[in-house]
């Protein structure tokens, strides 16, 4: 099925942004103003909500563009303008108490909150990858980078054209997901803030641990959820370009 | 003390390479060939043996004087031509007994292997730092890289001449080392190579966990003790040129 763009493209400092439908479902494209050949992408994760995000997603994107490369983020399920899903929204509801309660939540709680959310959302990003490499402007190859980690993982092992995958570990990791990292073999570049109030540290060293790559890298930063360094940012985005820019030598 | 040069300097490819001895210690200084302004300091860390360890200690400085430092190398205590240290030897090989043998050293070995290095070697590398600042091409501020993991840490704790510490977590670690890291304030980039064989990757994460440093980064790479990937490397380098470049913008 193509997308749809919903409304004229928006140009702010050579960054084209353009809004889009897809099979119902809203996101968002940027491309660099000028663009010599077809241009890799990278789909760019969240923890949904495309309007409240904007501001730090058309940050990355921009980052992405100065790279070369184009960006997406597409709606996330139950988010936004989407039909609630109203058992994440309780399991969601009950991490949260347990956190601030002092404890952690329970397994089956994370299972209740991810699962179904990246059950979902997997087809969806998908079905966005194909739409998006008809266009003529992008070219693959392609790359996701952070957003909810379980679906990052998930995208990863099971979608060929996604080579490389930088993840942030801050949320909480099912424990089918640590199997599901075994079976990843694209280069992995996990980033990790070290007092993340909104994750497990060892559940995070876990998944790396797991990760079946040749190549992985775990950056790791003092701070906590939102403060993520811009050195670790630039490192992210070096890790993009060694395995999305073609012409570019790998390692 | 002053350093005395022993041998004409050796310029290679721009790198200039002079062998010093102070106080009866050898050392290796790497410059820059063309200084505009007296540079900063990096120290060069390394597990003993000038002679052997040279191709990778010029190496490394070679990619410190692209970014204008110089960068120096002493000898470590009862290494190279150095008064032997038999208990500290006896401590390795009960060491390396350990680990072959599918166990790991007890903390009294590594000890025995480590603490009387730290408390010998810190000492002379502070006299260093006292000649090599003299010297009209050196300016400082002084960077720490690699090396005994310990020596590094125990300088980043006492040295305040030391403002930047690029630790690689490739050595046992005392127990004495993880409460003297709660000292150290400056910022800190750790290497750990996730299936080092020569260390313990759980004892570098308290290590990394320990450090009272406000900015501190772990960067974690697949593979064993000698496969640092180039990228890797390149980040740690990014690390002294944000903290020794006094011109370079924080952060």
């Amino acid at each position: 099925m193509p997308l749809r763009f919903t409304a004229p493209p928006r140009i702010d400092d050579r960054l084209v942004e353009r809004s889009f439908t897809l099979d119902g479902i809203d996101g968002i494209l940027w491309t660099p103003e000028s663009i010599p050949e077809p241009a890799p992408l990278i789909l760019l994760g969240h923890p949904g909500g495309l309007a409240p995000m904007h501001p730090r997603l058309a940050a990355r994107a921009r980052s992405a563009a100065a790279m070369g490369f184009a960006a997406a983020a597409l709606e996330l399920p139950g988010a936004g303008g989407r039909t609630p899903l109203p058992d994440a929204d309780l399991a969601r509801a009950e991490l949260r108490q347990a956190i601030m309660s002092g404890g952690r939540p329970t397994d089956e709680t994370v299972d209740r909150l991810v699962l179904p959310l990246v059950e979902q959302a997997v087809p969806e990003w998908q079905a966005a990858i194909d739409a998006l490499l008809d266009l003529p402007e992008i070219g693959g190859p392609v790359g996701v980078s952070g957003g909810v980690i379980s679906i990052g993982v998930r995208l990863a092992a099971v979608e060929p054209r996604v080579v490389a995958a930088g993840l942030f570990a801050g949320s909480w990791i099912p424990r089918a997901t640590l199997d599901e990292a075994r079976r990843v073999t694209i280069p992995v570049h996990v980033l990790l803030q070290w007092d993340d109030e909104g994750n497990d540290r060892q559940q995070a060293l876990d998944l790396f641990d797991a990760f079946g790559s040749a190549e992985k890298t775990l950056n790791a930063n003092l701070g906590g959820h939102t403060g993520v360094p811009a050195w670790a940012a630039d490192d992210a985005g070096r890790f993009f370009t060694r395995h999305l820019t073609r012409s570019h030598p790998r390692g």
